[in-house]
C-alpha cells in the first residue's frame, strides 16, 4: 500500500483513533503517527502499549508538521480542540473528525480554523461497545462504511481524495454525502436505537428488585443485545443525542406511534396485524444480509461459548 | 453419556426440535428420536438432511412408544396438538415442551392429558433468528439456560428429574421456577425488546422513501443488532404477544416511561441526567458478562466480515 500522508496526528485516543493507527499502520498508510489524550493515564497507557509512533503532551505539539489531523474526541469536545490547535496547524494540512454526528460539528469547528487549511469531516460507522486506547483493532473498519461529509460546496477535491485514499486504505468503503442528511440517515439508524436500548436496559434494571439477578441470569437474546448496545461509551452518547437533538427526537416520535399501535394490537389480540408486521421487518434483515454488513451465520458468529 | 430416555418424540421440526436432536445424537441421550412435522414439506426436508431417526406422517405416529413427547410447535398451536396426541400417550410418559411462554401453555394443554402422563413444561433460552428444519445445530443449548416449570405442585419429583438430565446432557444449565415468574422475567428479557426491535425496524422501512435504501447500506451496529432480533420467526412472536399480553404489556409500559423521561433530557439539553444514564447501563453489560452469557471479544466475537 502506498503511504497517503508523511504525518497524521490523531488528537483523542479511544476505539476510533486507536483503531485507526493500527489500521493505519497495518497498510502502511503514513509517514509519522503521533497522537495526543487529554488524559496522562490515557497517553501512558498509550506509550506503555506502542499505540501512536510519538504520544505527545500537548495536542499542539502532536499536530505540528502534520499533513492531516483527525479530531477523534467527544462531539462535545471539538470545538475547544479545534481553537487551540488552529493556531499552529501546517499551511495546507487538511483536518478531519469523526464524529458521529456532522452538522454540529462543522458549526464547531469550521469557524475556527484558519482559510490555509481543509476541513473535510467524516464518520466511519464501525465500533463495539469498549472504550479507550486499548479497546482498538486493525479490523475495525473493514468492509464497513466510512462517510465523508464536505463542510461547504468549495471543499478541495483533492484533500477529498486523499482523505479517501486513507480511509480506503484501512478497509473502509467510502461514500459522500451532506450534513444534514448524514444527521437523519444516522438517526434511524444509530441514534434512536442506541436510546431505545439504553432505555430498555435501563427499565430491567429496575425491575432487578422484583426479578432478582435474574434478569441478567437469563438474558436471552434480545435483551442481550441491547445491553451490548447499551454498554457503549456515555460521554460519546450524550453528546450524539445533545448535538443531533432534532432528527433523533423526530424518529423516536415515529418509534412512540409504531409502538403504541403494536401495544395496541396485542391488547386487542390482532395476531394478523402482528404476523404481518413481523414478516415484513423479516425482509429488511435479509437486505443488509445481502449488503454484507452482517453475517448469516446460525450463531450469530459468536462460536461457542466457553464452559 | 448415559442415555436417558429409550424412545423421544419431537412434535415440530424447527430450529428448537433440530438442534435437540442433534444434541440428544451428539451425547446419545435417546435410544430413538421420532419426529414430526405438520407441513409434508418439512417432513421431507428432514428425512433429506437425516433430522430424526424416524420422521412420521402423523402426530399420533411419532408419540406412541414414546418415553417423553415435546411439544416444539408454536404456543398458540399447543393446544391442538395435545388434544390430538392424548389418547395415544404411553402410560407413564412424559410430556413436555419449549414454548416461550408458561401460563398459557400450561392452561392451553395440561386440560387434554391423561392422568397417566407427566406434564413438565420447559422453557431453553436459546435461539437464533433462523427458523426451519435445516437451522439447528448441536451446540445451541451449550451454556445456555432451560428453565423447567412444573405444571403444579403434585409433578412426579422423578419426571423432573430426568428431564433435567436430558436438557443437562444437551449442554444446558437447568433452573426451576413458577410460571408467572417466568412470564415476568422473559417479557423483561425478551419478549419486550423483541417487539421494541420490531417496531424500530419497521419505522427504519417507513424511513426508506426518505432516506433510500441508505439505511441499509449504512445499518451501523445498533440498527444493524435490532434487525438480528427483528428477523425471529414471525409466527412464534406472534403467538408469544397474544399469550403473555399482561406481562408484555406492563413492560413496555414501564419502557415508554422512561423513554419520554430521556426524550424530554434531549430535547432540554440535560446532559448530566443521559450521561449518568449511560453510565448506569453499562454496569448491567458487566453483570452479563460476567454471568456467562456473552461474549466480550472486541469485535463481538464476529471475526472479520469476508470482503
Amino acid at each position: 500500500m502506498t503511504q497517503v500522508y508523511d504525518r497524521i496526528a490523531l488528537i483523542g485516543l479511544g476505539l476510533i483513533a486507536s483503531s485507526m493507527y493500527w489500521a493505519i499502520k497495518r497498510a502502511g498508510l503514513a509517514g509519522e503517527v503521533t497522537g495526543y489524550a487529554r488524559s496522562e493515564g490515557t497517553r501512558d497507557t498509550a506509550r506503555n502499549i506502542g499505540l501512536c509512533d510519538r504520544v505527545c503532551d500537548t495536542a499542539r505539539e502532536a499536530v505540528e508538521g502534520a499533513d492531516l489531523v483527525v479530531l477523534c474526541v467527544p462531539v462535545g469536545a471539538m470545538e475547544q480542540v479545534a481553537q487551540d490547535i488552529a493556531p499552529v496547524l501546517k499551511a495546507g494540512a487538511t483536518v478531519s473528525d469523526v464524529g458521529s454526528v456532522k452538522r454540529s460539528v462543522i458549526s464547531a469547528v469550521a469557524p475556527h480554523l484558519p482559510d490555509n487549511v481543509h476541513f473535510v469531516p467524516a464518520h466511519p460507522l464501525a465500533g463495539t461497545e469498549h472504550s479507550g486506547p486499548e479497546s482498538g483493532f486493525a479490523e475495525l473498519y473493514d468492509n464497513r462504511w466510512c462517510i465523508i461529509v464536505p463542510a461547504g460546496g468549495d471543499t478541495d477535491p483533492e484533500a477529498v481524495t486523499r482523505l479517501r485514499s486513507l480511509w480506503e486504505g484501512m478497509g473502509a468503503n467510502v461514500d459522500q454525502m451532506d450534513a444534514d442528511h448524514h444527521d437523519l440517515v444516522l438517526a434511524v439508524t444509530s441514534h434512536a436505537p442506541h436510546l431505545i436500548a439504553y432505555t430498555m436496559v435501563g427499565v430491567a434494571d429496575d425491575l432487578r428488585r422484583v426479578t432478582d439477578s435474574e434478569v441478567i441470569k437469563y438474558s436471552a437474546a434480545g435483551f442481550r443485545d441491547f445491553t451490548r448496545i447499551a454498554a457503549s461509551d456515555p460521554t460519546m452518547w450524550r453528546d450524539v443525542f445533545l448535538t443531533n437533538k432534532d432528527a433523533t427526537l423526530e424518529i423516536l416520535g415515529r418509534f412512540t406511534e409504531e409502538l403504541f399501535a403494536l401495544q395496541r394490537a396485542i391488547r386487542t389480540g390482532d395476531g394478523d396485524h402482528l404476523f404481518d408486521y413481523f414478516t415484513h421487518t423479516r425482509a429488511i434483515r435479509r437486505g443488509i444480509i445481502e449488503a454484507g454488513q452482517d453475517t448469516d451465520a446460525p450463531d450469530f458468529g459468536r462460536g461457542v461459548p466457553k464452559t
